[in-house]
């Protein structure tokens, strides 16, 4: 590729130098390189919306595109840094789920612990992997070195347990996985669960406060402003809306929170 | 163009992945690109404030630059989507005025409804319109397309009300259309309309706490810190600052608000 | 250099046009440059954290790279503009002391005031050095200009006073230069101050709210979540952080506070 693509998904911020960071040793070892930030606002340590995030973003990006994504409580020495490789694109970053439901979605073709420190930064610090050793890895595999050169190839990686929906009768329960910055609220719950819930049908969504009667949509103007709806947004999720509002702040929702259907 | 310049204005926030999306529909359409934000943090559904900011940058851009802008609170199948090409640029976002302010100020050439479904994501969501229409017709564009490709011309398109400055003996009306992030507050007064008004000449400003005196200045640091001045700002619009202080916290200023200068 | 490569620091926030319009003027100037954001989340008119935190990312950008920062609160005609000139890359921005901490790390080779009207802006503003001269003279540098194209080389210039640390038997007393996003509090305290102290030893840290014990560690790893350490941070300053916590608001410390490591 002329301009290799590198995405960068990460709970760093943009008030500090670190993504900067990132990128200048990226560019240091692929000059051609395009850069593009897929997010640096993941919640601290929340390793779940990084994994969310990416793999809502990853699909669009062509193929060959390396995806680095950092969240990571556990940065260390006993922490593994790992490169999945799919048929569409690598993954790098720590060992710690944050990789793999993006990676999942595509076919895993190997997952590489990364060891070999002459793909590193010359002097690794202890904190800041994402500088040291991912970006430098995303730089060199941009350049087109294959995954088998940074490790072993692996077999046993940490795989999240982020629940999938749970259907009986008439409803499906699952969790909140991602509140976004128009309040949407988006759930694990995926197209395909849905069975024969057809658009224009009303449900009734159990959120904390209670249960909601709302209209399953198409898009959000087919309600009145300032009303709830749920539709399965562009990324392939039921999300539970307001139309022109915020639907997070009005049921008090947050991450991680449950949500049930009921289509009886 | 080796690298054509795609620019990006939405109320999307950099939290979320779809700013990210965004830019991967346009890398995938055109890898050239070098795609440049304006701004994600235009307040959720206000045409107005995306199209001042759109407005405000544009003229900076290089001749053959696509700006994208997408703040869209009737997203759906009625709204439609929209190219206006000018002498300088072309536009591509929704048809609510959102592009027009900018492109009034160059010369409008041609405005096209997007139809050409084409030159649209195979599969276009009904909430995301920003990735699956818009960011693919840039990418299009910026492969050298030209607007005629995307769809019908049309001579009827929305365009924005916002009032333009009313002028009398000794006073100007105006009001304001941005606040920004150092607080100043930036009005429709426009360089043109002050008339006989010279630098260094004192001038009240009546705000919603009532009157304020102070002076017109070509640069903040004419007046001692903390201290309340007026000024035409670098994109060509009267704004009241206080140097080195936050006005529109001081004088509880918002989007919209009424702004009368007095320089009897 | 195919793609030369330009940073910026400024305190402009991603809310405003004015990063878009620096960028437009850099790449009106020079098409092929890749343009990597610092950061623009500087504390407003904060030359101190700004100066920060273009010196821990500069030293990781490639030798040619071209930094321009903007934090200017002294904006006006008065104020100079300088290109400092160093043995990796040049610098560009106001001569008031943001750009010295960062040019001081490297060999500075010359400075020079900006005063050539051809290589700014056909029209400069009073309040927008940024776009207008700092800007369009990085996107000269990135073309090949040298830097004595840009005005006459100087001998003073302003040279910040952010004090060193201080040691004494038993003690090191510094300040706060930084709190970064996640709440680590950085001092002006570098590993070479640190002398005989040893990773694994406990330290007392002397804060506004009186000593903590901690312990001098490698990773933030080392200690169980919640609890404070100490440790040398990757931009090689010493820094308090509690491992998955926010130090800054537990020990209620700001940017410019005093700190002192007793290590007896």
């Amino acid at each position: 590729m002329d301009h290799p693509l590198i995405t960068l998904t990460t709970d760093f911020g943009l008030k500090d130098p670190y993504v900067a960071e990132m990128k200048a040793v990226i560019l240091r070892t692929c000059p051609d390189a395009t850069v593009v930030d897929v997010s640096h606002e993941v919640d601290k340590f929340n390793v779940r919306m990084g994994a969310f995030i990416l793999a809502a973003a990853a699909p669009y990006f062509p193929v060959g595109t390396v995806h680095v994504a950092v969240v990571d409580p556990g940065v260390g020495p006993e922490r593994r840094g790992i490169c999945i490789e799919t048929d569409r694109a690598c993954y790098v970053g720590p060992d710690n789920g944050l990789l793999v439901l993006a990676a999942q979605a595509q076919r895993i073709k190997q997952v590489r612990e990364i060891t070999n420190k002459t793909l590193m930064m010359p002097e690794v610090s202890s904190t800041f992997h994402g500088r040291d050793i991912f970006a430098s890895a995303a730089g060199h595999l941009a350049n087109g070195l294959p995954p088998s050169s940074f490790g072993p190839e692996i077999v046993k990686f940490v795989v999240p347990k982020f629940a999938g929906a749970v259907s009986w009768k008439g409803a499906i329960a699952g969790e909140v996985i991602h509140v976004d910055d128009f309040g949407n609220i988006i759930t694990n719950i995926r197209e395909g669960d849905l069975g024969s819930i057809g658009v224009g049908r009303s449900v009734k969504a159990r959120l904390k406060k209670g249960e909601v009667k709302m209209r399953f949509c198409k898009a959000y103007g087919e309600v009145e402003a300032g009303k709830p709806l749920t539709l399965i947004g562009s990324h392939g999720f039921l999300e539970i809306s307001i139309n022109q509002g915020n639907a997070s702040r009005v049921f008090k929702i947050k991450n991680g929170d449950a949500v049930t259907i009921y289509y009886y």
